[in-house]
């Protein structure tokens, strides 16, 4: 993990036990640690060790943030609505966290594109745009035919029937007929949110 | 096939041979006769035996035609550009052939959305719409957001990487969050010609 | 969705309380808005917040009808049996509620095909035929075969083995050698019936 | 190889030469000795060095027989067309090689049923029956459903698009709803030849 | 189903009222009736109302035999070990009831050559034999080998990693190097004995 | 295309003809045009038409460039070596004619570290990473293990046996357990220095 | 099982009585006996009849040891970390209980490289190495490059998205490109604790 | 590459000019270079420029041999016949050069099961079995439970239909159930010539 980022756990397949360890381990050294994909139940029982911590519930991301976030710049995270909020949104507070604004986007879909149309003017006082797309997995393509800005793309598992828990919108994603899409894994808004920072960082660190 | 049909003979995996012989029996009692996925080889060989035979090359046809066809309705082929034109020129002259108008609208694709929204009103007065594409097979969901006709998806096996052979496409299209696409095999544009042609006349036969 | 359309909620993947908000959001400025995939429990919950709401638990919807609906023309809903027949019952009230006359034909397989054969007249006076089938997916095949109408596939996740969640039906329909057969999602009834209704109601509008 | 049974030489991935030489050293010792998967030139070649060698152009088999064949039973062979056809004369002329008449039924397909439906009482006489089948491999389920006799399904690669190279007719058949049907590998006429002989064989040799 | 043989239910995917109803149903016209995949819950509910049902725990298989079965012949059913139990008793279960008389040989697998050698005269004095294999699935292959009879082989789903629930096995045994072997869907032990008594019977009704 | 930036064609699948049509056209209007997947033949023949085209052979791209390219910051490209060269190249030569400086980091691969350990100064001063990897595509993770810049990972189709024309390298680029690394198509060298350069481009802006 | 090697039991899929059953049998000939993949309930249960049976709670194994072992050698095992611990100790304990002495290396991971170069001369102190990963699986490929010695390497099902339950680790192991790799099945700890101690022995036996 | 070892090109993929280069490359610092994947025009061209080059032409291996290889040790490789035979020398010859004494067992088959077993001892003698196996890859097993050694399986492409150039034998060999076999990558006779090569040499190395 970069200098001056916070430490993550991935909660995933580790015990209760194991992360609140670990939390306590690196929150010795660290003013930021975040654990990803916890559930409130997690969360409840970490709480009686560690009080600071809250928890983002949408993102299912605890975090412990002992010192301020200056947040920088802009990420967009788009996405079509309710079943690929929690992916947008752990994509979302994990670039936050890590120290940009974010503005969401998420009434937006390729079944009602005037809203997108709508929107297209906080695409472009972005930095870069995460988009977060299941089934079908088109938006991201329709975004990047529109907006000159990269494009972080994820597929999410939702979905059923030949949907394949989101191989149908990973390779819809990576087949873009529009360059300046690069994709990552299925339901991983983490590392979208990780990059997108970056990225954004970088450019705001130059701007004067 | 259905009466009044033309009859369709598939040349791929048949030998120049066979696909006259073929043809000729076929003509002793049917006044339209066209053969698919027919080479131009194939084609210069069979004049010589059925010299009214015609060819459309770029929907690699060959038709005999000893009957007037009354075109009527209206049936859109939309894809995307050069390289899903066979497969959508399959689809326009099979639907041609068997009965209906069919208007052509090759240039637009998920990269230059605003070619396709100056266009809708072609699309409003059509009774079912073709949509040819290729590579992430996004063109389909983006015509029946904004447009309530039947949709034809035909998947095509155009792209490369990721793509295998045309299933990336398949995939977006079968996944479409936008209901009313249904979808042919990958590269089956006589298929989709076949079935829009059939909606089309039904339409048809019953306007007074 | 297409005006004069019913509204339309899909509720897997979503939680009662959202299920109901946007039923009763949408109830504001509809007369008729139905959600699919919705188990009995949340249709009891539901019933409390709109006691007009109604449940055809066979296809898995909840449907709230403010007003009439004069059902026109026919659609044919295919399938061979048990286990097929919630998908085949979501096409078929799907198609009811949006405005089609519905015919039902259970009971044919393609084990027993006698059953399909004398039932045959009842598919010449319909304007498209749902064909729903699991396993070996070989009934849309010998439908079509059969009767020169446009058909539309359902592929269902029914059956074990190297069945692989209906992939093996899908693969078959997509294949079928018979043209004039158009597929839809995996289990993806609702799909199959907007896609019936909507080409009836356009034969129907015409019809004098 | 059984005792009594002709020795086979699979010619595929074998240079001229090591089939000629095989087939030498094989005809020290038996008197019925074939070669499948043959070309024409193979042939040729082999013929200056056997003259008494035939080769059978649909089925692809070299095959030298210097002792009488007594053909016994009946094994049907099954199968909708031109494409099928090397894959069905492949297990029609092993089968006969083998001992065992053979009916072949080539003119039926799934596409026109009645063709099949007029032939059954040629079923009936048969102890075994093979159906070669592309495609959406439907074949074998529709004959299994009218005929109470053993199936060998054979699926074979022909088709296009979603086919994967006969994938699509092999998972058909492997789940079909009819009992009494088992497959054997994509294009394998030899196999399916050889099994249904065996069968047909063991049924005839008990009869009095 | 084929005249004189049992009547039979699929239980799977069916309520415990549903298989009652149509045992009851099946029960008027016919002296023997079985279920597959059931649980002895199901079977437990089913006896309160057909009393005289037996349950075969380790088949899964409920039967109503109101008539004697003469067995004729023999099949041999050969697998490996416990884990594929199951599946091999439903193919035994099912060719015992359909009249055949059945041999299993359970204690033979690849890893032992010498078990499987040491009871070849078991196969040798059978007319049909059935073998069950999970994991690499090359039991089938190894028998085929060594016994010139029809093999009807069954993959079974048991294995993990990169077994892919029975494909691993399925592959190999459609890829079997050694001829005269066909292959049913995976785990489908009904099939094989349905299929295995079918030959049997037909073998053996000409022996005098 | 974004405004300022070079236009580009897609040579494969199109023909000679084609290629030279489209160039010829866009050179009206735009002073940087290239066309990528370009052999060499179709370079000689376009050249008697566009004397002033420029061949990139490793990169297989042609280029027309009526203007000076003032290159800004640093893109670095890395991969193993000889084979994965056209990849890296395409990758290259399409960053620095969009106008990015870019540095070429050829001779590191998984199997030899110390050769990538030297050489980290060189990419601590750039502002992007594109890693081409074939194979087991592991270099990425080691890249990013080591490197906190955003990395934009190139699969390519280079290897054999499992390899599946680069799924294999797909797969471990997405699976990556380093946080920051982005995916674009198998091969797709165009596309990932599209998008190097085009965050390049917006850090280097904002520089002063 | 070879001579002097304990017998092994593979629990998954078995009920506690099978497992208890066939120990007890074992026991009555063998000195060690191990059950694999066991719960720590079935441990518990089993208890009661084999008071002196341990439990590798991380390994998942149940040992009866009734003799001592005398460890020669040396096998590393090494892996990134928690998640696919479990696996890398099935393949420790089992080297260990076979004869083998084990150095663990569980902090190493390809997302920080230095720890695992700064243990390197433990490697090269051993007879065979065992590499277990998950996710990207190219920690075989890094550890490979840096150790002359015979890798096994072992990949994990640990991971998500486009991970294909440990295809993708298998798949970057199987395509590695450095030599002396050898691969076995996903989650297989025991099979490569087996191999590996079986090649560490015979290394070791020659050793005077 | 290990000190002591021999340089490897694999030439697959290279031009004739590059081969040549490297090769001579490497002859100013080694003894010994091979250069695996050579075809003979290969071989014939670079003749000319390294006159001592010799050619394994069943191998398809070009090697400069300059000093002695005492070889040492056995290593067996087996298989089952013509098909294989490439991928089994290039096993052997990669095996020899290296330093190992290689028996060759290529007569054996899993259809002809004495042939393995009358030349077990051949296997006793050995410290390291190679096996290769195409279709459905059983002969890894079958060796594995007669033979306690360590077992390096190589699946090979040969094979047709459901054979996915070599993926049912590689599936095969993973699952197989007799522990202490891995598997290089589909034909990679030279990885699995190496390994063993290196196992055999420590066994080797510490014999007196
Ligand atoms: N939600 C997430 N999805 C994917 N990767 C994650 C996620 N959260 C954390 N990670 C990665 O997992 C690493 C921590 O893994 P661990 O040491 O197992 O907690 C982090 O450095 C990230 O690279
Ligand atoms: N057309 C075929 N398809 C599949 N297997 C075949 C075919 N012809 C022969 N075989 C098998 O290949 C064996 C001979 O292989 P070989 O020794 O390589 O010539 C025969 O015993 C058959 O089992
Ligand atoms: N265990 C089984 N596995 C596969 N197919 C079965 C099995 N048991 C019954 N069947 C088939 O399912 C049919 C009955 O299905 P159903 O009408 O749904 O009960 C029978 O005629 C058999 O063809
Ligand atoms: N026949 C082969 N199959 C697979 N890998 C090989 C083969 N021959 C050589 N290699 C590998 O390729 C490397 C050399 O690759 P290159 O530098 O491209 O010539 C060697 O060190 C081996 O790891
Ligand atoms: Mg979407
Ligand atoms: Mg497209
Ligand atoms: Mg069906
Ligand atoms: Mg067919
Ligand atoms: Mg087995
Ligand atoms: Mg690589
Ligand atoms: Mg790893
Ligand atoms: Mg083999």
């Amino acid at each position: 993990v970069i200098k001056g980022f916070p430490e993550v756990i991935f909660s995933q397949g580790k015990t209760t036990d194991q992360v609140i360890n670990i939390m306590l381990n690196l929150l010795k050294i660290n003013k930021r640690v975040i654990a990803t994909r916890a559930s409130f139940e997690l969360y409840e029982k970490l709480k009686e060790y560690i009080p600071d911590a809250i928890y983002f519930d949408k993102a299912r991301i605890i975090a412990v943030l002992r010192e301020d976030i200056k947040k920088k710049g802009k990420v967009v995270v788009a996405c079509a609505g309710t079943a690929d909020l929690p992916v947008a949104e752990e994509a979302a507070i994990t670039a936050e966290i890590m120290g940009s604004n974010v503005e969401r986007i998420y009434d937006v879909g390729v079944a009602g594109l005037h809203r997108l149309i709508d929107q297209l003017d906080k695409f472009y006082s972005s930095n870069v745009v995460i988009v977060v797309a299941g089934m079908e997995g088109a938006l991201p393509s329709v975004v990047g035919g529109l907006i000159a800005k990269p494009i972080i793309a994820v597929p999410t598992s939702v979905g059923y029937g030949a949907n394949f828990n989101g191989l149908s919108a990973l390779l819809s994603m990576l087949n873009s007929c529009v360059p300046g899409i690069a994709v990552v894994n299925i339901d991983n808004g983490f590392s979208a949110g990780y990059l997108a920072n970056m990225i954004n960082l970088m450019v705001e660190e130059n701007r004067k």
